[in-house]
């Protein structure tokens, strides 16, 4: 294993000290905790956004937190579920009085967690309301999950209740706008290869040389099928025809994110990118807003994910509002 | 070779276009050119910026086009200089009337098409002046160049001068503060294994499992030596110590870019900044602000690079001026 740390045990709480290093005007680390969360929170009034799952998916969850999007991020071990107190913690920091919204990926340990800590919180008397994001398409039930995943588009969940909530909406609308977003967004992935996590020391899986797996998990979770390698413009089609046969195509405007998993040079995102774009103006599709980049990692897995945002009512003027995060710019 | 591309013939043409699909309202392509500029370029009576060189440093160059940074970028093959007749289109496409800034990396190729094209666009009656970043203190000459190389700190002088022409400065002052942050800026690089061109089709060179390169080129040129591994905070300390014994401690306001070289997640980045931080601190400097990611990479290398801007007068100002590009943010 070939990694820039000091050791395993010790990643997840060096990152964080890095992240708020970096930025210590916008984020402040809750002492003792691995909850990230924004310097002038709690906001009087205001629903807080809370989100979070285990690390391993850099820049996500606290590269998002901030001014338009997140309140508090939980960061768990890698790829392992933060613990309810630690979720508990985060919701109490960023009550500011109007309730705090839980956007949860659907794995199952983060559901359950998530969910105990709301009744934590609740039974502390803060009003808490939360969403669980399922926005892989490629396959039903997983190792880690009852449903669909929740991947990348897990990041648009997060802009729009963020943007709603810093509006001044209620925890009902910000669950509301958080539900529509959830109902109109599907993502779908592939591997080039395994990641590898510091504590295992070697990769998750292997691939063959000439090998991609569609449909992967972003912790390395059985996809669809390990086919042989094929051109950026044959993978993005594949990936594509699955995510548009749940997308309602009446509703033409769309956003789009093309995810990078970890290691798969920017240059291979672009030319994915220019595909995905022909793709969707051919079926007479309008683009609205793409993002390039890398926002939900799988570690150093290459591969890469394509999201697509269904812009029905009120989403687009929420999507592209003004957010002031380390990771996510309009 | 694992690469998301359709030929490696036409990975920079097609990267083009994926990139200004995803920003069209900010950038355009010149036509029959791998020239990517400013939608609303030429700026009547602003001082044009442009840079450039071989592809495979993404974002560099494109992504750091926009207000308050680059004019044009242009784009060469992978790792190949851009030709002096495409700089050429580039500098006629930005230059409102106030002249235009070059800014090269240097590497013997680029220096030579960027002069070239600097000379062809005077003949034509432009007023062109150019810089020459050489941040790299790893090595003094190298494979491609004579004197020291010009890596991430680059990026530091598209800011400070783009700032300095959008604020209405002229060509030889915006040519005096690039040349200030070039004096004050320095980095230096790790590699933990080699990038594959798409062309070549295997790694340009091989690391031993336990092996990383100290003070490597961002072409996968050699650095100062091979070594096993060690953790995150020796690698930092030896980076650093290089990069110290050359800036003015003095000025105790600094900089940070932790730069990650491709495949290196982005958790590990954060670990390195934790060191940096606490060893700038121990020495009395000021962190005024830090970036941390992906800026000038070499395709799929892991590793990271450092970069230590002292910001002596005027700079910190420059560097935080508002900007609007695809892949550089205050």
């Amino acid at each position: 294993m070939k990694k820039v740390i000091n050791n395993a045990e010790h990643v997840v709480d060096q990152m964080l000290d890095g992240l708020v290093s970096a930025h210590p005007d916008e984020l402040k680390r809750l002492p003792d905790t691995t909850v990230i969360i924004r310097k002038d929170a709690p906001i009087k009034g205001k629903v807080g956004i809370v989100s979070g799952g285990g690390s391993g998916h850099e820049p996500a969850h606290a590269g998002f937190v901030g001014r338009g999007m997140l309140d508090a991020a939980v960061a768990g071990e890698v790829f392992t579920s933060p613990t309810p107190d630690q979720i508990l913690e985060a919701i109490k920091a960023v009550d500011g009085g109007a309730g705090v919204l839980l956007v949860i990926k659907n794995y199952t340990g983060d559901v359950m967690n998530f969910e105990m800590a709301q009744e934590m919180a609740e039974m502390e008397g803060i009003q808490v309301a939360s969403v669980v994001v399922n926005d892989d398409v490629a396959v039903e039930d997983s190792t880690f999950t009852i449903g669909r995943r929740g991947i990348a588009g897990t990041v648009f969940v997060h802009k729009v209740a963020g943007a709603k909530a810093e509006a001044g909406a209620t925890l009902e609308e910000v669950k509301a706008v958080a539900n529509q977003t959830i109902a109109s967004v599907r993502s779908m992935g592939v591997a080039l290869s395994s990641c590898t996590l510091p504590a295992a020391g070697k990769p998750s899986f292997t691939l063959a040389e000439n090998e991609m797996e569609i449909g992967i998990g972003i912790h390395g979770e059985p996809g669809i099928e390990r086919v042989a390698l094929v051109s950026a413009d044959e993978i993005t089609t594949i990936l594509l025809n699955k995510i548009l046969a749940e997308i309602d195509e009446e509703s033409s405007d769309v956003a789009v994110m093309v995810n990078g998993l970890g290691s798969t040079p920017e240059m291979e995102l672009h030319i994915v990118n220019k595909k995905v774009a022909e793709v969707l103006r051919d079926k007479g599709m309008n683009v609205y807003r793409t993002w390039v980049g890398e926002y939900m990692t799988s570690l150093d897995m290459a591969g890469f994910s394509i999201t697509i945002l269904s812009l029905n009512e009120g989403l687009m003027e929420l999507l592209v509002e003004d957010v002031k995060t380390v990771a996510f710019h309009v």
